[in-house]
């Protein structure tokens, strides 16, 4: 199975690709997509589309996990993150790649075992569980931590490689 | 000028097509985009990049007006309002249409002089303006709406046509 996790913004998407066909997953790929800052929103809306769409094409995943927004924490992002959010739904359905959405204590709870862990401690199991010796920037790693909270959904049980 | 007016959303998109040649502006098309109720969201967005696209092509609007989202009101419509705004952005683009956006008391305000007039007002003053004979659903109505506000504030001019 083949997961690509994004974290999508107008600012910044994260992204990372998993990999699970025995127990212990790996990442294939992941990065942070930066359209320019100086840009107008719909060129970086645009850039977004042109780079997701390429990521699509060349790691070729089998699904997608997403954060799920919690619009009434922050209307203003919840409007900009929407934006970002239907680039990515858009090309999901023009690649025929189903959506998955999890909830923020969800993920915490997937990698950490705990529904209110500290941002440090998900990047650190992140980093744990597929065996990254490097520290990542922040939206890959959610990115990651979103594409295992997948797997670990799917499979009901937690890799042998993460320790826990 | 070819103005086209989009009011989106996630079940239903109104646009609404005006030329201005002279001082008197034509409705060359308009209507609503309703991806199926019953389809899931990605999907439903897909539809509407696919039949927004088409109508780009075949419209050729040298300009798109949307109308200003006010997050704070109501968040969740944000998040989904964002979500086809963001669709409409990607599309203008990689067009290379540029977006005007207009907050709803201006729109009010350029098509009955009252930056609080009703809805019913407006729907009356887009007809009259259009010498639209027929009453139009209620999403295409603001799109035309949109364009004319656009159209009066790039000419700084009532249209005679429009009779106030």
């Amino acid at each position: 199975m083949r997961i690509l996790g994004i974290d999508p913004g107008c600012r910044a998407t994260g992204y990372g690709l998993i990999e699970a066909q025995s127990r212990s997953p790996r990442a294939l790929a992941w990065g942070v997509i930066r359209p320019r800052a100086g840009d107008p929103l719909p060129e970086r809306l645009a850039f977004l589309f042109q780079k997701l769409e390429d990521l699509i094409l060349t790691l070729a995943p089998q699904v997608l996990a997403l954060e799920e927004v919690i619009p009434e924490r922050f209307p203003r992002a919840a409007l900009s993150l929407g934006q970002a959010q239907g680039v990515v739904l858009v090309l999901a359905a023009r690649h025929g790649l189903p959506v998955r959405t999890y909830h923020p204590s969800a993920v915490k709870l997937a990698l950490t075992g705990n529904g209110r862990a500290r941002k440090e401690e998900v990047a650190f199991m992140v980093r744990a569980t597929l065996g990254l010796a490097e520290s990542l920037p922040r939206d890959a790693s959610d990115a990651l931590a979103l594409a295992l909270t997948h797997l670990y959904g799917e499979t009901r049980c937690w890799p042998r490689s993460a320790g826990v």
